[in-house]
């Protein structure tokens, strides 16, 4: 499929816009982000229009800023004229001056005066991906004429499943219809007869855009308008949007607790430069943090020289300290994310995870004592004559240290979230740091409470 | 808030009851989640049936199964046979018997079938979400017939916002008209001349749910059909359905990611032996394998006995090559359930991650050196006289573990998917026991390599 695209468009760019169009516009999509951005728009340029500004509308377009300033201008100010003004908006919040300007200035003053609005927005706000196309009626209309309105924009809006009914003095949201109750209704009747009982739901253009994913989730909704503080609709989020949202917030999520700045690019499409400083930020932070082990090992350093069979543990006590926090850490990120569980519910988790980790490193403990048990007596290895002493700290440190790490991962999200800052920014090698260094110091403390007198 | 309701209902649940009405739907839920089941039954029965089969139909309610179990059996049956089928087959699934078998035996004939045909569907499959309550009409009437049957139908579906135009001989699904093109095309045209061009996109009952998820974002659709293998119409998946569907998958992956089993249910809701086992099973894995770092240790032991200053660094330099693979799984396991990346991209990966692994290392291991020449010329801790070659290996090791751990971290995923895993599966835990074993390997070589002859 790739080797033939690459010999197609090769040959004639016209030939393969003819195969794009009896295809979905998202599998032309697809097979656009496969080529060159030159090529592609070479083909996009020999699309009909119609179907060139579906193409344009599609989120799922990488290049799509780049692909519009290879355009020749005319042809890309009559097709950013004609796409729907949040994709046109977020194509000019990425294009470079002097084509930026220039096609700007060449949009007839309405398209212009819209896509403007939309800039001003800050990304990640329900303002940054509001369309502005949506249907609106005043409340003195009736179901026919609402409807044979409808008729007449169906084309021109990005949806026609809400309509916002406007107060015809004041222009201020008064309700919310959807369709399907206004194709049920009685032709003459008010529109306002196929309105729901309650207020509408409603956002304004700062509220984040997981805020706005958290809005369609519980509400059920296709659309959410947008709205300033006098109640004026500035343009609504529809539930594609909304659903792309949640999907880049939830792999921001991902990125995040995998210990790094969220990036909101495909991955092949990031700069080394970026990629560098995306990752070095967080990782020099956690490797600065997690010097202290090495000055609790140096506090430890003669009950080393003593014991140096104690070493041999570190790495994996120390782990399975991590391991239990990162556990606890991904199950409250989520819960607090999905709002499944309060800030006051803090000490309800606590409770939980207590009694949990103990148990989980009773059995990690057990099985500690098991595997040095064992090695000693098939000869696997010598751990000395106390052998049995280090067994017994070896599992009485894991019980301690995986009860930490379970209280201390479940309990980071909530002072994050208390002190302002995502709950998704307690990383697994966060967490894992955290323990490690506590982790040492209760390995250490056990050995000394254990092996004092005999090892140490 | 909390205390007012637990006053209200407390006395009165009828006075609760009329509360909800003026309410959303979904705040009424909210309410409900936060008294007692007996106490949400008891409230439940007072409220009009209307509202009441509308509060059922919410996926978020979280008790539904035991409420149901507590109301009246006759009043039960009457909200199931009314509520939508996907939610009534949900509520059916987590029904203990007697209850269940009694309640599907007050159902009629039709109902009963319809919520059969859904519970024969494994979970997480598009058929265990999808809903009979669809729209359908043959494909010989007019535009103007099929919106007369919809005016009728309209309340009992669950959405009209696609019809689903069937061949009246087979009745196979030909197309799928969106009502917004039938809104706008003459009323007494063909219900076909509505139709889009291509053919319908459909799933098959056993789809994965988050196939169906990646349909609904790549199509920016609002339902999806799933069809038999003959072309029957079994029933629809819509899009607020679909929405959870997604966001289901993209937190079992955060959990998985996080190092345990998925759990499908809120934290607060799952038994404490059921967490232990989602959690034990994996801390157990990763603890035995964990436990070849023991035994790599112990194969370098004669080599700490020398140089006791070794072991100081050694959860410094493991944690790193952890952190370093944590960032590239989180990374890549997103690209790849987002199809970003396919499968055979994983050589474009490797090239991206190796220089960054090395630039990564290097800015780590600069800081290493830094800190132990600081150190030791601030008279803080004394690294031996051969302190410069100490800080040396140990910035070495950096650099091999760190790419090492960047390199591994990408790949996993791969590998996993490869194998038929899912690639969520990769847990940051997973690929820091992976690069621990052979980071300590990495380290001690590093250290025969610089050291030998003086320390060691």
């Amino acid at each position: 499929m790739d080797i033939e695209v690459t010999t197609i468009e090769k040959l004639d760019p016209a030939a393969l816009a003819r195969e794009l169009l009896p295809q979905h516009v998202a599998d032309n999509v697809v097979t656009l982000n496969q080529l060159d951005n030159d090529v592609a728009a070479a083909v996009l340029a020999q699309v009909p229009a119609e179907r060139a500004v579906e193409i344009l509308d599609q989120p799922e377009l990488d290049f799509a800023p780049e692909i519009v300033s290879l355009l020749p201008r005319d042809q890309a100010s009559r097709l950013l004229a004609a796409m729907s003004a949040d994709r046109a908006a977020d194509i000019f919040r990425w294009l470079d001056e002097p084509e930026r300007s220039e096609l700007l200035g060449r949009l007839d003053a309405e398209t212009r005066a819209a896509i403007e609005r939309l800039l001003v927005y800050p990304p990640n706000t329900a303002g940054s991906i509001m369309t502005t196309e949506f249907v609106s009626v005043p409340s003195t209309w009736t179901v026919a004429q609402t409807l044979e309105h409808i008729r007449h924009v169906e084309r021109t809006r990005e949806t026609v499943y809400a309509i916002y009914v406007l107060d015809p003095a004041t222009r201020r949201l008064v309700q919310v219809v959807p369709l399907r109750r206004l194709i049920s209704a009685e032709s003459d009747a008010s529109i306002l007869s196929a309105c729901r009982p309650h207020a509408p739901i409603t956002v304004s253009p700062l509220t984040d855009r997981e805020d706005v994913g958290r809005l369609f989730r519980k509400y059920d909704l296709l659309a959410v308008p947008v709205v300033d503080n006098v109640g004026h609709v500035l343009g609504i989020v529809t539930v594609d949007d909304a659903i792309d949202a949640m999907l880049a917030e939830s792999n921001e999520d991902v990125q995040k607790f995998g210990g790094m700045e969220a990036i909101g690019e495909p991955y092949m499409q990031i700069s080394f430069g970026e990629m560098i400083r995306k990752r070095a930020g967080w990782l020099c932070a956690l490797f600065l943090s997690e010097m202290l082990t090495a000055s609790a090992m140096q506090h430890f350093e003669s009950e080393l020289e003593k014991a140096i069979v104690l070493t041999l543990f570190i790495p994996l006590i120390m782990s399975s300290g991590g391991n239990s926090g990162s556990q606890a850490t991904s199950l409250l990120i989520r819960s607090l994310a999905l709002q499944e569980i309060k800030l006051s519910d803090w000490w309800r988790v606590a409770l939980r995870e207590l009694p949990t980790g103990i148990m989980l490193g009773a059995i990690l403990g057990l099985i500690g004592i098991l595997r040095i048990t064992l090695w000693q007596n098939l000869g696997f290895f010598d751990y000395g004559p106390h052998w049995e002493l280090v067994a017994l700290t070896v599992g009485a440190a894991l019980v301690g240290i995986v009860t930490f790490g379970s209280l201390a991962g479940s309990m980071l999200p909530f002072i994050l979230q208390r002190l302002g800052f995502d709950p998704a920014s307690a990383s697994a090698p966060f967490v894992a740091t955290l323990v490690d260094v506590t982790g040492l110091v209760i390995y250490f403390s056990v050995a000394l409470a254990i092996l004092s007198g005999t090892l140490l």
